[in-house]
């Protein structure tokens, strides 16, 4: 029982870092409230010297502990021992990303994806978006089920730095058409292909889920469709291998450009 | 004790297939052995009359079950009340490859991994590496220590169709080679962007894993090198995502000319 109550005790409202990466790229981006970060006893200097350096800079408390210890705290097992507990990253909220959208200097990018349930494949989607140039993924879903310290870990960074933004109706999506955005379906047996659409002006690609796709509602305010022009069956693409090579094709004609 | 040895009993030799997708696939690829098929009682008729059909055809036995059986049996939730014990499926062989790649009437395409531990991101690659048109994946391990079943379920039926090859010295790749196959290296810092190297000759697209990359030894015969542009740390994609840019540009490139 007394493991319960401590376990809730550190779930909410704080949340778990785990790992090296997560916990420097979240004390870099300053978003969160750090309660405490833990180091297990026996981890190189070398490695954890940053961690250590930059908490010191920001006034978060650090403390070794048992290895042992950190294992039991931790969700995963990659956290080389070093494990953060901090406030939860603040959502961006559309408004937001609106403002940020107006200073990022280029043709702004964003992804939306529909129907992802999975918090691991979120994450490295995070990751990739980051890497090829997005300036934020939207997540349309009406309750955020996913756990944070999953779509994290494998973000490696990207989730403490890239904005994310929960929406639940497609108003927030018309609001970025009125600034000049351009909504992109990918939809299965469209007639353009991705790699003929021009994704180099400001752009919202909007990927669905394997099973239903996007939605009608997301459908229904589309400004053009296009598909990736796979062999096999329609949905023979994972979500989010989907949106990698989606990305990939937006870096690819942005760098063309001379634009990225 | 009984539960262990039962559990023993079904993974060696024999494997799970969990799923319609997957035990379909198996079935229509016919390179294992079905011991049986279970059904759980109350799945639609509609859904698995396909499999049914098919098994009965093939002379396989179909049992009905209680869904909480296969359950306990399953190891993932996704089985959607189907799943098959079988034999494990035979690896090809680079001989057996190499044959098989005379026949596919257009240039072919290899991907090489190194340094993946993840089974289920290495289900997701054969996914995206049949759906963008390659012809076989290539795996550089010493040890196989890769859950089989753990691979099929997200490569949703690629891994019963497309080729795998585990190959632990570079001689198989040096043969590939003789055949007139160019081996490309993605390397981080390497001067030419994939997005200009030229991927529509006989290919091998080697990519390395995220924490040490390409091995000395394959890096040694690379016949070219190539970087994925991506923004940020030389290392911020994942593998797998890394996997699904190379082979998304690589169809689009062969698309483009006329020959996917």
């Amino acid at each position: 029982m007394t493991g319960r109550v401590r376990d809730l005790g550190y779930h909410s409202p704080m949340e778990h870092l785990e790992g090296r990466q997560s916990v420097l790229s979240a004390l870099h981006a300053r978003q969160r409230k750090f309660q405490v970060i833990l180091i297990a006893h026996g981890t190189h200097a070398e490695r954890v010297q940053d961690v250590i350096d930059l908490a010191a800079e920001l006034g978060v408390p650090v403390s070794f502990v048992d290895r042992r210890e950190l294992d039991s705290l931790a969700h995963g097992a990659t956290h080389g021992g070093v494990l953060a507990i901090a406030s939860p990253k603040p959502r961006s909220s559309p408004a937001e990303l609106l403002e940020r959208l107006t200073q990022v200097g280029e043709p702004p990018l964003l992804l939306l994806l529909e129907g992802i349930d999975d918090a691991r494949n979120l994450g490295f989607v995070l990751r990739t978006a980051e890497a090829t140039g997005a300036h934020g993924v939207l997540i349309k879903k009406h309750l955020w089920d996913l756990d944070p310290v999953e779509v994290a870990r494998p973000a490696s960074g990207a989730y403490e730095r890239l904005p994310l933004v929960q929406i639940d109706t497609i108003e927030p999506l018309q609001t970025l058409q009125r600034h000049g955005m351009k909504l992109l379906g990918c939809l299965a047996g469209a007639k353009t292909s991705v790699f003929e659409a021009d994704l180099t002006g400001p752009t919202i690609l909007a990927i669905g889920g394997e099973k239903r796709g996007l939605s009608g509602a997301v459908r229904g305010i589309c400004d053009a469709f296009v598909t990736i022009p796979s062999r096999g069956e329609p949905s023979s693409l994972s979500l989010a291998h989907a949106a990698a090579i989606v990305l990939g094709e937006a870096m690819r004609q942005r760098l063309a450009r001379g634009g990225a």
